[in-house]
């Protein structure tokens, strides 16, 4: 009955389903605090007071009509003009307004480049472990995803297999940085190795292939390291930017692409991508929180407690006998399965009440998610269950 | 450089572009008050004094991290109910929270069903003069878009036509009632007759065929005329809506589809658009404008506004001798070029400082559409040039 691309989607969420289901369930008989569900990137830090002082004084001093309605495709250009300058003021770039286009959310942005940029065929290659959705999003352009295989000690990319893998095919390059799932970031030097490949790779087959960096955990960062600002090192790059992590506004959609003036074509690729916008059915960035993540774009949410849950997490855990990387960035940790198929790590933890995600489900086998954006109690009372998971699987203190 | 498909779009965007650029020339040259730009369905009434007290109120009363948050990504359960009871006392309907799925905008709620519903090479019925952006809407899919030839007379669907024109291949009908670019509505004498042939030629062929109505105006009704709820008529439908004209929010992006239980496959047609606005981009209707609406659901701009628009233009245009029907609803005339070539009249409305979009660009050349969402002085002002084109092109009156 549905479409047949759909068939599978729908057949596997149920899977993904059964999971809240199983949480929700537990919570009801076993009580809400005695639950630990490290399974969702959901934001539990408010947003900063001056986002709910921001809306408060649009909707006394903006004229409605303008507040809430229509405006180019691309986004308010002041709203653009604003995010240029601070980009510039932070990563000493010189983007203009019309390097800049308001998304709904980085997952709008990144479709409308991919709906943009890619034919059917093309190849679009991605860095393993990565966020599953990517699949899907080079799908809805008959795109084909191309994965490069994990480097499971640093989780840095594998650049020996990401070079192998390029061909005349392949049209972008998608990286996530700071990383979902391992919290890992992409240093310089990874970036400008990335680059070399890509140009020499480019001027090999004649192509121009295009580096998209989707940066929704660019401000998530806890150790002082720098998460390298892409257009620097390339010029046919996108970047794709939300405040969703950053304001704690995941649910508004509100998001930017910068897409620099060295990318190939820009201009046309800039209106390619604004059209995209629209014809997908986006028309445009929501248009009250466009104006308020303008007036907001030196703030965040408080930080600095996903850093003490990571810290309490990651000291225990590795206290017990897991392994797993020290997290620079986002609010994961991915932890190796002390079974070698970890979804029966998964189902061992569920008796304790823990919820994890598989690390298939970001095309990374053995490994598990954990999403740390919960209360710093849900971490603290979560130890026992993890000490006891550590014993039953022989894991060395 | 951008993708082939994209090719054409950008092409011609910069026809429209043009347009735009031109009337801001225009307003620069002669004053803004002395251009009547009638090209864009924007609204110039304010958003009801509710939406703001709500946002007001919404953001000091509620936890901003699930005023925020993410939800599931069909919306809010208790938004979702709300409006279904909103419409079940309005219309005499039975639906329940999960025959309503938010989503951004109307545009973002019907690419989303079609995703939902079409395979490469289905075709999609529309009814000429329709809303250009459907093709691009079916396309995105790979569906092909089959157009209804137009019934210049009434403007009601040409149902001859339309019978001829289904095929086995026909996967889905979309009509918009009321009427962009018409303002016609269409009747329930007409909504039971498509329902006819939809159930003969389903039977025929025996395929499910979907009827899919895009309602934006459905409160833009200016005669008491009803509109019928097709959920009522026929099985497999989905209504399509936006609170963009009715709230005058068409920046905010917020609207709802319509799946109601007697749709076939209902619970898995219902997951598959919702995973489809997970997986396009949307990821879910924009939060704070959900709770918005939900408490909003009895409030209308002030649509007497744009009644006394059309009644002055209505009456001074055919009083000049243009032909034209009289609007029921949205905020638009289709008027008759007075020369074959609408884009000769368009040129020449231009000297006189009027912008009108041809007919053309709603698949039906020869008329042009004004859209009289504009102030009542443009309306009036405006006057004296119609007049002097009535008599340029030698109409009667």
């Amino acid at each position: 009955m549905i479409a047949k691309k759909m068939q599978s989607l729908v057949d596997n969420n149920s899977v993904i389903r059964q999971m809240f289901e199983e949480g929700r369930k537990m919570a009801k008989e076993f009580g809400e605090e005695n639950v630990y569900d490290f399974s969702l990137g959901n934001p539990n830090v408010p947003a900063p007071e001056k986002v709910k002082e921001t809306i408060g004084r649009l909707i006394l001093e903006e004229d409605p009509i303008s507040l809430h309605g229509y405006m180019s495709n691309a986004g308010y250009p002041e709203v653009r003009a604003k995010i240029a300058a601070s980009l510039n003021k932070r990563f000493g770039t010189s983007f203009h307004e019309d390097n800049i286009l308001m998304t709904v959310g980085a997952a709008g942005g990144l479709n409308c480049a991919l709906k943009a940029l890619i034919n059917p065929g093309d190849e679009v290659i991605a860095f393993a472990p990565f966020f599953l959705e990517y699949k899907n999003y080079v799908a809805n352009f008959e795109g084909v995803l191309v994965v490069v295989d994990p480097d499971t000690k640093t989780f840095q990319p594998d650049l020996a297999d990401f070079e192998k893998k390029i061909t005349p095919e392949t049209r972008a390059v998608i990286i996530n940085n700071p990383n979902n799932p391992t919290g890992v970031i992409y240093s310089e030097e990874t970036i400008k190795k990335i680059a070399k490949i890509l140009r020499e790779k480019g001027q090999e087959y004649d192509t121009e292939i295009f580096l998209i960096s989707d940066e929704p955990y660019r401000e998530l960062v806890y150790t002082g390291a720098e998460v390298p600002y892409i257009t620097k090192y390339y010029e046919n790059t996108i970047v794709g930017y939300s405040f969703s992590k950053t304001l704690s506004l995941p649910g508004e959609r509100i998001g930017y692409l910068v897409i620099p003036d060295e990318a190939a074509d820009h201009e046309r690729l800039y209106q390619a991508v604004t059209i995209a916008n629209r014809v997908l059915g986006f028309v445009n960035a929501p248009s009250l929180f466009q104006k308020v993540v303008a007036e907001c774009l030196e703030e965040k949410a408080d930080i600095s407690y996903y850093g003490r849950n990571r810290d309490v997490l990651y000291d225990a855990l590795t206290g017990y006998g897991f392994e797993c990387i020290r997290p620079e960035g986002a609010f994961y940790m991915f932890i190796k399965s002390p079974a070698e198929d970890e979804k029966e790590f998964v189902e061992a933890a569920k008796k304790h009440h823990i919820l994890l995600v598989p690390g298939t489900s970001f095309m990374c086998g053995g490994y598990v998610r954990l999403a740390y954006c919960v209360s710093y109690e849900t971490c603290v009372n979560s130890l026992p269950g993890f000490e006891k998971l550590a014993e039953e699987f022989g894991l060395k203190k």
